[in-house]
C-alpha cells in the first residue's frame, strides 16, 4: 500500500500582541484551504500559533496567563478542528498549555497532532526550553520560556497516525542532534516540528546573517542522519518589532529541502512525502541496528538530571517556580 | 594569549595498489611544503593515506598484511615525521594499525596526531566501522571495513596540542552524531578527520548525487551544534576503478566553510583557525551545562553493546574473526 501524503507547511506571518485566537484560527483556516486545494492532507503550523510569541516580555497574572491554552479544542480553536476534519486534514498544532495539576499550576510549551478524523492522536511538551529564567535589562527583547515553561514532561514520544510512525519537537529542540536521535531510534518517519527564532540572537549577533542557515543545517541533518522527513513551520516577520526568520520547509529523508516558503508571511508550500523513502537510508547507511555503536556514546547521556537542575536553579534565583508568581525583585 | 593556528586540509588524490609507502609518503611531504609556504603549522591528512584504500577487494594473508603498519614510524614513513619536525607542523595522519597482543592480532583503522615537535600526542581507532564482513558478489568493489577492523577500543578521546583541546575521528564517524557530541562534551575545540568515500553507494544508488551535500552537511553540523572546528581530508579520485569524492574543508564552529579543495587530486587548502571562537556557541546556544537534557536521551546509550555484536556475527557468519585468517567460504 502506497504510503504517499500530500503535506504542508503552514507558515504564520506575525500575530500582534493583542490579536484575538479568533483572528489567528481563521489564518490559519484560510492557510489550510490553499494546503487543500493544492491536494494536502497533513499541514504543520508553527510553534505557539495562536498568540504573539509572548515569551518576549516580562508578563505576570492575568497579562501573562491569557496567552495559554486551558482547554484543547476551546470554543475559539473548535473552527480549527471543525475546519481540518470537514477538509479531512490532519494537522500539528503548536500552543502554550496551563493545566491544573491538583493545587498546582503547570505550564509546557506544547504540541499536537490531530487526525483527519479530529482525533488528538499526539501530544508533546517541548524539551529544550532556550533562553533565560530573569528579566534581563541590557535585552531589547527578552526569552523568557525557561521561566514561563516547565520542562516538558513526556519525553519525545512517537505515535501512529495517517499510516506513519510520526514523532514532534519544537523550535530550539532541533537545534540538538539528540532530539531527532531519539525519535529516530523510536521508528519516527515524519517529525513536525513548528519555530519562533528572531533572526537577532543578542548573546552572539555577529552570527545574526547565519540564523537561516543554522534553521536549515539543523533541520536537514536531523532528517538525513535519523532517514525521516521534517516539516519545520515558522512564525515569521516583524512580530511586535522583534523580525522572526521564516524559511519554513519540507525536508526528505535524504537531508534535500523540497518545498520552502518564500516570504515571511502567511504562506503555505506543499510537497508529496512517501514514508516508504525513509528505508532509503535506514536499511542502508543509517541501519542503526548494524551500524550504531551505543557503548560508544555514555557521556551524552550523562549529566545532572533537569529535576536537579531546575531545583537549584529555583533556589538560586527564587524566580516564578511551580506555584509562585515572579517575585518583584526578577 | 591568542590561539589561533593556520590549518591546512592536506587531500591526496589516488594512491595505487602498488604504490609504494615511500611514494605516498613524498606526496604527503609536498603538501606539507605548500601548507607550510602558505604559513601552515597544523596539517590534516586522509584516512588510510598511505596505501590504496584496499577494504575494497577481498584479500588474505601477506596481500592483505602488506596494507597494515606495524609500527609508527617505520623506516618509510619517518621521512614524513622529519620533515614535520623540520618545517614546525603539527599532523594528523589516518593508517590502517597492525599489532600482537600475545598472541592476539588486532587489526584498527587508526589516526595519530603528531605535534610539530615529533611527539604523538593522542591516538584514535575508529568506532564506527562501515560496510559489511563477507565478500558479495554483486558488488563491483567491496567495502569490508567490518572484516578488515576491529571497533575501536579506545572510545572517542580528546588531547591537550598546539594550544588547544583535540578530538579526531574517521570517515563514517562524521555521519553520526554521537561522535561531535561526545568529543564537544569532552571539550573538543578541534576536531580532525580523514575520509575515503566512494561517489557510488551500491544499496542505493539514486543518492549518489548526494554524497558531497552528505559530506558536508555531516560535518557542518558537527561543527555548528557543537561549536567545534572541523578538517575534513578526503582521499580523492578515480583510484584502481573506483571514483572516491574530494571536497576536503575547514570548518568554522558556525557550521561555515570556510576553505575548501577545488578538484580531485593532490591539493591543500588552508585557513586561520582561531580556537576561542569556539565560544561564540559553546557560551550561548550551545551552552551544555546550560542547556542540554540527558535525562531524555537515554535510548541513544541503550542497546547491544558491540562485543555481543560482534560475538554474534562472528558465530554467524565464521569469517575473519581476532586470529583466524578468511575462510574459503566467504
Amino acid at each position: 500500500m502506497s504510503r504517499k501524503i500530500v503535506a504542508a507547511t503552514a507558515q504564520l506571518g506575525p500575530i500582534a500582541r493583542d490579536e484575538s485566537r479568533t483572528s489567528a484560527v481563521a489564518r490559519m483556516i484560510a492557510l489550510m484551504r490553499t494546503a487543500h486545494d493544492r491536494g494536502a492532507r497533513l499541514v504543520v503550523f508553527p510553534e505557539l500559533a495562536l498568540t504573539t510569541f509572548f515569551p518576549r516580555w516580562l508578563l505576570e497574572g492575568h497579562d501573562l496567563d491569557r496567552f495559554y491554552e486551558t482547554e484543547m479544542p476551546s470554543p475559539e480553536t473548535l473552527p480549527l478542528f471543525d475546519a481540518a476534519r470537514e477538509m479531512g486534514i490532519g494537522f500539528y498544532l503548536g500552543f502554550a498549555e496551563l493545566l491544573l495539576d491538583g493545587e498546582r499550576e503547570r505550564r509546557f510549551n506544547t504540541s499536537i497532532f490531530v487526525t483527519p478524523e479530529g482525533r488528538i492522536a499526539g501530544k508533546y511538551r517541548k524539551v529544550h526550553l532556550p533562553g533565560h529564567y530573569n528579566h534581563e535589562d541590557w535585552r531589547a527583547f527578552q526569552h523568557l520560556e525557561k521561566r514561563y515553561f516547565e520542562h516538558g514532561d513526556l519525553g519525545f514520544p512517537v505515535f501512529e497516525a495517517m499510516g506513519g510512525t510520526m514523532g514532534m519537537c519544537l523550535c530550539n529542540d532541533r537545534r540538538w542532534p539528540e532530539t531527532f536521535r531519539v525519535l529516530g531510534l523510536r521508528g519516527a518517519e515524519l517529525v513536525m516540528l513548528g519555530y519562533n527564532t528572531p533572526q537577532h540572537y543578542p548573546q552572539a549577533p555577529e552570527h545574526d546573517h547565519l540564523q537561516d542557515f543554522h534553521n536549515h543545517l539543523s533541520m536537514q541533518h536531523g532528517a538525513y542522519a535519523n532517514g525521516a522527513w521534517v516539516i519545520g513551520t515558522a512564525k515569521a516577520g516583524l512580530e511586535e518589532g522583534c523580525e522572526l526568520i521564516g524559511g519554513s520547509c519540507i525536508i526528505a529523508p535524504t537531508g534535500e529541502i523540497v518545498a520552502r516558503t518564500q516570504g515571511r508571511g502567511d504562506e503555505v508550500a506543499v510537497a508529496e512525502i512517501d514514508l516508504d523513502r525513509c528505508r532509503e537510508l535506514r536499511e542502508n547507511v543509517f541501519n542503526f541496528a548494524l551500524h550504531r555503536e551505543p557503548g560508544d556514546y555514555g557521556p551524552i547521556c550523562e549529566g545532572a538530571d533537569i529535576r536537579e537542575r531546575t531545583r537549584a536553579e529555583t533556589t538560586r534565583n527564587s524566580h516564578f517556580s511551580d506555584t509562585a508568581a515572579p517575585t518583584a525583585s526578577d
